[in-house]
């Protein structure tokens, strides 16, 4: 089923005038057979991906970084349905490389993966049966962005966006320094980051967003080390 | 693969909520392996499928019988899109049953499958690999149905629409009679017929529609078996 499924995600691909495949961790028991079974006439997707062993290293230079989800979790609530999302994304799409995460067909993208991603994107479907087949998920997010790019017409400037990679530095940065200052405890940590991650993944993060955050991380890590003055505790009160 | 794609077509309906499959001159070769393993939790669809021997059984009680299509055949011009289409067929499935109509894999539905249909629908793919993969155009039709009906309101009543066991009786006696009064030549009867067609499937033809257009196929049947007067050539003229 693997194989077919990745064949049929090339082939969803090719029919909504999508080429760039890289598959982040693949497995080993793809049956070459099935994919050429179900990609049909757009092999040459499947012949041309990228593996990656992770999928930070895939989407290292993508600015949005769109992930799909069926599932209800709590940070899965900020999601808009891939209607809503589209446009964000072709415009995105003409200033730097995107992406869009789809996770294995059992369980979905991992936390970790989701933390990865700028966009969430949940699929309208019943609740009695919400998760989609993989190739299907994807057939249907490139079918909106296919309908959506027929009305979409490119801004003229903008401003470089973070990409992946940035991002990943920045948020780095930012975790180091908020358990330094007890901001937060080590093991609330990956939750308090992925607030952080929402926060700052509203609207779309320029490179100069990111390196001011940056910033800001470095410059309270540094005063933090400094010898601390004597705090009287009328000062403290005045905080 | 057939079965591959009979289990996911399973579960592309449940995921959007849709339950009654038929299955039309079913293949002998259906793995149930493959059925159970692209369904998942949709296993029940397939279990309680219909099987007819053809697609007119299979449709014969419904009204609106709505065909898909990525290729650009003469009469396919015709179609809207899913989108485009999604409301009207709502609103036929709140008078009476309605039929959503996939072909096969390989080469989609034939002329003869598509002379049965009231409405055809064309996919929006590129021109450059247009054939979509069986399973996730039925879960695109499903999806833009699901996403129509949160906005649709069915009316307070309606009149009956015609189903298609009467359209084909309808068309049948048609046939005959444009034959008889040498409308049309045997050989292009079926050309002919499939014009008519669509010009009787442009709005929802109602059951009293379909009886009237029977009686003037009848009528005229009947006026052209009675004895001929003479005619002279200033009559004909005056026609």
């Amino acid at each position: 089923m693997y194989g077919g499924n990745v064949g049929a995600v090339c082939r969803a691909m090719m029919n909504m005038g999508l080429s760039d495949l890289a598959i982040a961790a693949p497995r080993e028991d793809c049956s070459e057979f099935d994919v050429i079974r179900w990609s049909l006439k757009s092999r040459s997707i499947y012949e041309s991906r990228r593996e990656c062993a992770t999928l930070a290293e895939a989407v290292q230079d993508c600015t949005l970084v769109a992930g799909t989800s069926s599932d209800d979790g709590f940070y899965r609530k900020v999601s808009r349905t891939p209607r809503e999302w589209a446009p964000s994304f072709l415009e995105a799409a003409s200033r730097g490389p995107v992406a869009l995460v789809f996770g294995p067909e059992n369980n979905g993208l991992s936390n970790e993966d989701l933390a990865l991603c700028t966009d969430l994107i949940r699929i309208p479907s019943t609740p009695k049966y919400a998760s989609l087949n993989l190739s299907q998920a994807v057939l249907l997010c490139a079918y909106e962005l296919y309908l959506a790019a027929d009305e979409y017409e490119p801004p003229e400037e903008g401003v470089p966006l973070a990409n992946s990679d940035l991002r990943e530095r920045m948020f780095g940065m930012w975790r180091e320094t908020l358990l330094k200052i007890g901001f937060m405890e080590s093991e609330k940590a990956d939750h308090m980051m992925m607030a952080l991650r929402r926060i700052l993944s509203r609207g779309n993060l320029t490179e100069v967003d990111a390196r001011i955050m940056m910033g800001i991380a470095r410059q309270t890590s540094w005063y933090t080390d400094q010898p601390r003055k004597e705090v009287s505790s009328s000062d403290a009160n005045a905080v």
